[in-house]
């Protein structure tokens, strides 16, 4: 077993992402959620089923006290020195719902207080105080370093990544998966559909990530539609190329939507732009969903977003069934529910109460 | 039955503000608080009733712990994008009492975090995760457009108006109806009443909604004091008349406290101020109560004041057991709990408990 | 019987430091937390034993929702104008374990929305919604004030000072003693121990108070390693003097180790400094712990800091079974719920509860 706790940090900075995954993990279950990567397709699957169950418990007074009776007793610290609203009151609801208590920091200027005081020194500080840390960084790698640093000490509380620089947001591509999940619940799961994502397919995480986590399912079709200069990357093309995973690029995208079964919308991620008004020189007219395309679509077709959206997607789209972005984004708060569950072990307590209440 | 999702926004928008008030209820029922005038007297008797009964069970620990699973269940938003640390921790702990769980926004830096989203989205996303938005903000009708998009989307949950631009807080009307009901409680109750309103008539939103609502009481007198240039607006003077209200207008305010039974204290509101130092230049002296004013009231007379004060109450009356401003502030947080628990229809449960537990 | 509420703010300003103290007490119990001296070693012992008992009722799921019931019925309010995440989080955890919600004022902007009023009008409209203020802030002598106040007005609630001025911050005095109980628990206690400070014992607020609360144990000796610019004041070597303490003075860390039994270290304190970059031009190297410093410590010989700490502690030591700066933390959360709870007389029903639940 790969433990955290046995490895040098420069021996684990040594190593291929792929090689770090079952360092985060302690007796095959997560410990540290901390990449997309972690999650094979039995853990997919058992985190969806899981959302729902909780989703399903939570429709009753009842349900929900004996929900927040499961985790009353921890306390969760959110760290965002990277402030997103979005995500911290998505993972602040998540936490209430499983009855842990609260504590934060999403302060930016808060840092100036910490003069002097390494991020290690911090982290360690939260983690005397709180049984979780939830944290967002616009660092790469400090949820990964947070991880190691506290598996190494006499407090070993879970991470969970909540974003950290440019790479990874790894709970973002488990709600989109749980969202896929829900949306072909009916209709066959995920394999064999044809997702095409569209617009800044470069620079958004949630796309490469999602990408990856799709290679799991069989005969997920992928197509990328987007301007040339932001078309999705090599690297993440090799890793399609490489597990035999059939994909296309395109950059008309009415021509691609008859045949999608799912469309992954998309903004411009300017904030990422390396000179000034780079993104403002692409014409994205042609990448946008209006009421024209509707019609377009087949009659089960999703059509997801992991917002903000700016004029990518018409507000009038709203209405119509195939949006299912708001429903996203309440998604995410029941996929880190299960998530948070799963880390302190209710996964099974939450599955027995499901059967043997009989709840539908 | 007048519904929000059953009106555009445009046809909406072009309602007269009595014409508005219909849509903000359902079956009879609050389902959003926006203006104050959606509030007859029949509602806030019942509101006041209920306010004091949430107070008395209040004082116990148990009383404490079975209001709070009364909404256990529910979480709510704190969305103040502009600050108001009173009013703020008054709905927070009104949602404490009732079991609510909280998520907070109250940075207005946050906004730049939202480029390029629009408020509507911003205020969907909070509907995401929460039961209930509670909203403040500098612009004038977001509650409202609030209140009509979630009525208009998949989770139409309730929106309170905690204060929107010049024009509007009702839970600040409400709490000082509540205030002058317990003050007149064993004195036969508002109706017959003196109030004498003093300082800056003007611009003070809280003297203008009081002032209208009063208005539903018998024989209710009202007597505006402030110099010239800070006088009650001719708008609700022609409302007063309109209702048959005697009132009357007077910069003499010793002159008018012999006769008050509630006098209604007000601070200059030079936030409002259209020039510079505008309000600077005007001489409120004469518009200040203090330990010589005290031996002018009746016995039973009471002072209230909305706060903050400045210097238009001295410190020294604060002692007096004319002075029921403090005990109005937290009044606030009373009312606001009452009107929670109505919104989600415990208001006939809490009457029952009260009852079967023979509180006093 | 001294009370607050009995005296004038001139009387009680004229009053000495140690004068003062019993006016925080009401009937022998704590009223107000404001001071360190307040504590005589009777309630020191009493607070340990009690955290420690908290401490391991907290281990169990059963325990810890049986701790929360205990102030479930109770509102805290932190009011930290001087921000300190640290404490603040501490203060946190401590009210969660104990059932308290919560309300949180912590933008040192927020003053300016308070414009215009005054100090004593804030902490009147904090207490109007709160059953605890929990205050930190950059005056001196503000919690003192607070405790006044509210001890004259309609609520007389609690003060807990997590820090005012420069002067005082008695919950960080009341973890290190209970650090120091802990360390030599199965040793002989607190008494007849060698305490060595070392670092910017001048201007360290947490030196100043532990030095004075350990004067109440028997036989303990201090000594106080420093630079001579940062060396501890004569006013506490006058008051260690007067009570007949032996202490002494050394500029030589290596010196002092093999004899110590507690080493409390500190950073230089260059916030207070008074002329730009005074404390730079000191040399503190020789008044740090490294590795090398170690093997020169005694078996049974703890290592403290307050934290933040910067180069004073070399990282390697952390690992060192002498280090216990990282309990100290934890520590404190521990000992705040203790004093929490001892304030709202819940110190009985804990000590009952864990004798009756046979806790170990």
């Amino acid at each position: 077993m790969a433990l955290l706790s046995d490895i040098s940090w420069e021996a684990f900075q040594a190593l291929s992402p792929d090689a770090k995954v079952p360092y985060f993990r302690d007796a095959d279950r997560e410990q540290h959620v901390i990449v997309a990567q972690q999650f094979d397709r039995a853990r997919l699957d058992a985190l969806g089923d899981l959302a729902t169950r909780i989703r399903r418990i939570a429709k009753t007074h009842a349900g929900m006290d004996d929900l927040q009776s499961l985790l009353s007793h921890k306390r969760a610290m959110l760290y965002f020195s990277q402030p997103s609203t979005r995500t911290f009151l998505s993972f602040c609801a998540a936490c209430e719902i499983l009855g842990l208590k609260l504590g934060e920091v999403r302060d930016t200027s808060i840092s100036s207080e910490f003069k002097g005081e390494t991020q290690d020194d911090s982290i360690r500080t939260f983690s005397s105080y709180f049984d979780l840390i939830i944290m967002r960084s616009q660092i790469g790698g400090l949820a990964e370093r947070s991880a190691w640093l506290l598996s190494n000490s006499e407090r070993p509380i879970p991470v969970i990544n909540a974003g950290s620089g440019k790479d990874q947001h790894p709970t973002q591509a488990l709600l989109d998966i749980y969202t896929l999940q829900r949306s072909f619940e009916t209709n066959g799961g995920i394999d064999g559909k044809r997702v095409v994502f569209v617009g800044d397919l470069k620079r958004g995480r949630t796309v490469r990530s999602l990408s990856v986590l799709l290679t799991q399912y069989r005969d997920v079709e992928q197509c990328f539609v987007a301007p040339d200069a932001l078309q999705i990357g090599e690297d993440i093309q090799a890793i399609l190329r490489a597990r035999g995973v059939r994909f296309s690029l395109s950059d008309d995208l009415r021509a691609e939507l008859p045949a999608a079964d799912a469309v992954y919308m998309t903004r411009v991620q300017n904030e990422w732009d390396t000179t000034s008004g780079e993104s403002a020189r692409i014409d994205i007219s042609a990448f946008c969903f209006g009421e024209a395309e509707l019609p377009l679509l087949k009659p089960s077709a999703v059509i997801l977003h992991p917002l903000p959206r700016r004029e990518e997607i018409a507000t009038a789209v709203d209405h119509s069934p195939h949006a299912v972005y708001w429903r996203q984004m309440r998604n995410g708060m029941w996929i880190r529910a299960a998530l948070i569950a799963t880390l302190f072990r209710k996964d099974n307590p939450i599955r027995e109460y499901f059967e043997s209440n009989g709840i539908e």
